[in-house]
């Protein structure tokens, strides 16, 4: 059941794998809760829909 | 005021009318807040983007 | 895989019981993802953490 | 560390740094948490992906 | 219909209601959305809950 | 930026204080971004307000 979110950049398939591997199993073994029961979810988001300290990430990086 | 979030795979448009209509008529019934307050909001995402047990969606199905 | 996460006011058992049956049954009908796969997440609220039309809903109802 | 997050139809840029910039410069204002902190994040979606009352916005607007 | 939802630590009333009244005020100003079709959600956290750069908020503050 | 958000059961502070460590810690391995910039956010949800395949967890488990 446990969910796992992340509102990040565009990032390429391998990191996508990278991501859902790696927290799923460091979930898992924080919470002794198998790793089979564990969704992960990544919302892609583009620099123009992120804002940090009141201005676009476009108009920062 | 009630949100309805569905986080899913990519849908066409018959289903995603189908979810809206009949979840918020569930809801309301359930609940017995009218309809018409119900907001419902379809996250649609890419098997690249969605991790089952540790793997990507799209290296399992 | 499918997560459907709703945003509402304080609710009794039967009412989450009745949300998570009914949803499943309906999202699954519709969308013909088998009902063993779907989560139901339920954020339940004061009405002094909602706000319609920009005031609480508290305030309102 | 305070995370804003806008679920909304499809907006064109100006509009989208005005909400980050005013929406963060008002949250840091009520809750005297400095402006630095705040993220913000905007969910576009489209008229399809968001259902009022139990129809498409699609269907409505 | 625009869902406006912050992931912010414990508020007094009177600060929720100030961000509710505020945040719809400016997102519709900037949007040209009535008001009256915002919703904003206060997800309240305890500091034990939020992380930032790896530690718990109530190990840093 | 990055938001790590988990929707899980309730928790104590050690295994909160891991999940934030760990999985800031493998998510800016994985993706390259300084440790510093992620926020993780803890939901805590009870067993009644979480359905799988149709049932509450709290008739689950």
């Amino acid at each position: 059941m446990p969910v796992i979110t992340i509102d990040i950049g565009i990032l390429d398939k391998e990191k996508k794998a990278g991501l859902v591997r790696e927290l799923t199993a460091k979930a898992s073994e924080v919470t002794q809760i198998p790793a089979e029961k564990f969704i992960v979810l990544i919302n892609e988001m583009e620099r123009d829909n992120i804002g940090v300290g009141g201005k676009l990430l476009s108009e920062i990086l």
